[in-house]
C-alpha cells in the first residue's frame, strides 16, 4: 500500500470522519460522494494498493483510471471538520482490507479525529419506500446514543468488509465508531438508502446535510423499484420461489 | 499480525498452557471460556491479526468489537500456573496460522510454559450421551500419558488448524505438546464433550476443574440433542442416505 | 520478485516502451514477439516472480524453462528507441500483476520512456475479417491522439490484468499510457488482430513496422476461422443457442 | 519458511540433487525414501514453511509432528555423494514453492551440486506392467543425455509444482536439473513406477542402486492393480465412458 499526501494538515477542532465504500447498493459509496460534492472538500490523501482488483476503470471520455482510495476534507457548516473517506473498491484481501483501515484511521487519528461512522447497506431483499437505519458501535454510549436517534442497534451477526473493519481498527487504536446501516433490497443503486443514512448522520453529529439532490436520485429509483415489483409480481404467479433467493440480513 | 502485551509476567513456576479456539461443536471455545471463567484468569497479551476474517462482531447490546486472540494467565489450584489461550476466529490463511501459533507458543515458552494442550472436536457425525476423548501428542511419553487416562489415541490422520499447529509449533520450539478432542456429532454446539476433554485434562495436568456449569449447558445440549435424532429417526423412514453425509473422524 | 539486469542502459532519446502479454487470442504478445523479431531487439532485462504459475514449460526439443518476463530494447528505425516488454504468462496474483507493472514501468521511466503503450485483445465471440482496435488511454490528449488515428474510445468498464494495470501504474508514476485492444473472437490465436493493433501502433509512434510475417500467420488463421465457421454454421442449425455463450466486449 | 542446518558441509567432491516429493501416486515420494534407506543417508537440514498445510501428521503410534521438508546427505557407492531432497507435503501456495524450491537449491549449491534430478510421476490413468519414464531437461546436453538413456523426452506441456519448479530454479542458479517422471496410471501409490524412474535415475548418475525392495512393493502394487482392472472390465460392460475420466499426461 502507498499513502499519497497531497495537502498536510495539523490538528483539527471537533473533526469527524465519515466513511463510504461501493459495496451492495452502491448506499455507502453515493453518500459518500454527496458529501463530497455538497461540502465542496478537497482531497487530501490518496491511497494505491496492489490488493485493489488488477484492473483500471474507464471512464465515458474513454480515459483510463488506476484503481485508488482517497481521503477528502473541508470545513463543513457551524465550524465542524470533516474527513469523507471514499475508495474506487474494497481491497481484494483481509489483508488489504486491513491495511488500508488501519492506514486511513491513523491518518484521521493524527488530524484529531475521535469518531468514525461507516455508512453502508443492510440487506433485506424486499423494496421499502421509507429505509429503515441499522446500527452498531463500539462503545455503549455510541450505541445508545445512535439508538436514541432512531437506529435499530443490529443483535448479533458481524458487519463484514472495510465498512466493519474501519470501526474495528478504530476502537483498536483507541477511537470510537459506528456502523450506520441503510436498509435496501441490494438489487438496484439505491440514492434512497443513502439519503436515510446521511438524514441519521446529520443528527448524529449536529451537521445540517442537504440532501435534495439524493431526494431526486431517489425518486429515479423508486421508479425503477416500482417497475421491478410490477414484473416481480408478475413473475411470482409463475415462478414463486423468486423471493426466497434474497438474503435478508446481509450486509454489504 | 499484532502482539499487545497488558500484563507482562516473570517465568512462572510449574505453568501450563491450555489453547481452545472456535471450531466445530465449538468444544475448544466452550472448554476454554470455561477455564478463564472458573479459574478468574486475567488477559494479559492481545493479538490482532490481518488474517482473522475481515468482520467484527456485533454483540446483543448493539456494540461492535474487532476480532481478537486473547492470552489469559492466572494462578489456579495447587499453585498451578495457568495459560489459557483463545479466540474470537482462526485465521483465515495457513500462513495466519502458524504466525498466530508461533507467536502463543513463543510467548508461553519464554514465561516458562513446557507442555501444551490444545482441546477440540473429533467429529463423529452421531450423537453420543457420554463423548469419548481422543488424542495425540508430539512425544511418546506424552501419548502413553493421555492413553493411561483413557484417551483413544489416534492410529493415523491429520489434525488441522491452529488446534494442530499449536502442538506442531510447540515441538518446534522444543516444548511437548497434546491434542485432547471430544467425541461430537458436529451438529450443535456441545457442551458435554467440552465437560469430557475439561475431565481429562484435570487429570492430565493434576488440577480439579469444577465443570458443574459445563454439566448444566450439557444436559440442555441433550435436550436438544433428543430433539433432534426424534426428528432424524423420522426422517430417515423416508430418507435413509441421511447418516451417509455425516463425516466420521473430521476434526474441527 | 527478482530483476535480473543483463544489459544498462543510459536514459534514451525519445523512447517509448510496448507491453504485449499472453492473454486471450495470443493479441498481445504475437505482437510483441513480432516487434522483437522485426526490430531484433535485444533482451535487457529478466523478471522473475513467484507470483508466476509454479510451472516449467516445455518445448519441442525436450527442454524445459522457468517462467520469466523479460524487456526488450533496440533502435528501431527513425532514431526511435524502442522498449519491448513480454512475458511466458501473467503473474497469478493482483500483488504479483501490481509488482512486476511498476517495476517493468520504473525501469523504462530510469531510461527516459514517457509514454506506455500496453497491446491486448478486445473479445467480441464472432470472427472478423478485418478487425478493430478499441483503446483507452491515461490522459485525454492521449485517448484524442489515438482516437483520430481510427481507434474505437471505450465508452465504460475496466481493463483487467497486467495490461490495465501498466498503464494505470505508468499513470501513477507521471507518464502517460494508451491500451490498444485488437478485436478478436477469442477462440483462436489471432495474429489479424496483432496485425491491426501493430499497424494502429505504428501510426500512433511514427515508426514504420513490417507486418508482411503477420499477415502469413493472419491469413492461416483466417483458414481455419473460416472452417470453426462453417462447423458453426452446421451446428447452429441444431443448436441455436451457441452463439450466446460468447462474452462480448471481455478483454484479455 | 525456516531451514534449520542440523550439519553443515564442506564443498562436496561430485555430488548429485536428487529430489522426490508426495504427488500422484507417490511415485517421487517413494523413489527418494527409497534411496535414503538404502543408502543409510543422514538429515542434514530441516525446513519449516508458513505456507505447508496447516495439519499436524498423527503416526501409527498417536504421536503427532509438523509438517516438514528434508535434506538427507551421504556417501553412495563409488565415491558419489548423494543429496536427497523430500517432504511430508508440497507448499500450498506458488510464493512457498518458489521460495522452498530456492532454499534448497541454494543450499545444495552451496555445497557443490552442479546437477538436480526431480522424481515424478506421468499419468496416463492406464496401468502399465512395464512403466515408461517420460522427462526433460533444462539443457540440451542433458535432455540428448537422458533421452540416450531410453527416457521419452516431452515434447510440450508443462511440468507443476515443486517438480518443475526445483529445475526450473536451478536453471536460473546456473546449475542444470531434470525432471524424470514415471508412468502411471495415478490410481494408487505405484512402486512401480517408482523402480522404473530409479534404475533411469541409476543409469544417468552411474550409480548402482538395489531396488529389491521396491520391487516387493511394485509386486504387491501389481496385485492391487489386477484387481482393480478385474473390476474396471466388470463395470465398463454396464458403464463405457469410465476410460474418459482419466487425464492422460498429468504430471504429478
Amino acid at each position: 500500500m502507498k499513502e499519497i499526501v497531497l495537502v498536510s494538515l495539523q490538528r483539527e477542532a471537533n473533526p469527524v470522519l465519515v466513511c463510504g465504500l461501493p459495496g451492495s447498493g452502491y448506499v455507502g459509496k453515493l453518500a459518500a460522494d454527496h458529501l463530497i460534492s455538497v461540502f465542496k472538500l478537497k482531497k487530501i490523501v490518496e491511497y494505491a494498493s496492489d490488493s485493489f482488483p488488477p484492473v483500471v476503470n474507464v471512464r465515458a471520455d474513454g480515459t483510463a483510471e488506476e484503481m485508488k482510495a482517497e481521503l477528502f476534507f473541508g470545513q463543513a457548516a457551524r465550524g465542524r471538520s470533516l474527513f469523507v473517506f471514499t475508495a474506487d473498491a474494497q481491497p481484494t484481501t483481509a489483508e488489504g482490507e486491513y491495511e488500508l483501515s488501519d492506514a486511513v484511521v491513523s491518518r484521521a487519528k493524527e488530524y484529531g479525529v475521535k469518531k468514525v461512522y461507516a455508512l453502508a447497506a443492510y440487506i433485506t431483499g424486499t423494496f421499502s419506500p421509507s429505509p429503515k437505519v441499522y446500527g452498531s458501535a463500539t462503545s455503549k454510549e455510541m450505541a445508545s446514543s445512535i439508538s436514541a436517534m432512531g437506529v435499530t442497534l443490529m443483535k448479533d451477526g458481524g458487519i463484514s468488509g472495510m465498512n466493519g473493519l474501519l470501526i474495528g481498527v478504530a476502537a483498536l487504536r483507541g477511537l470510537e465508531g459506528a456502523c450506520l446501516l441503510g436498509e435496501t433490497s441490494g438489487f438496484v443503486v439505491d440514492a434512497g438508502a443513502s439519503k436515510s443514512v446521511l438524514e441519521t448522520l446529520s443528527n448524529a453529529i449536529g451537521l445540517p446535510i442537504d440532501t435534495s439532490k439524493l431526494k431526486e436520485k431517489a425518486e429515479e429509483t423508486q421508479k425503477v423499484i416500482s417497475q421491478l415489483q410490477a414484473m416481480s409480481e408478475q413473475s411470482q404467479e409463475t415462478s414463486p420461489q423468486n423471493r426466497r433467493e434474497t438474503r435478508p440480513g446481509y450486509i454489504g
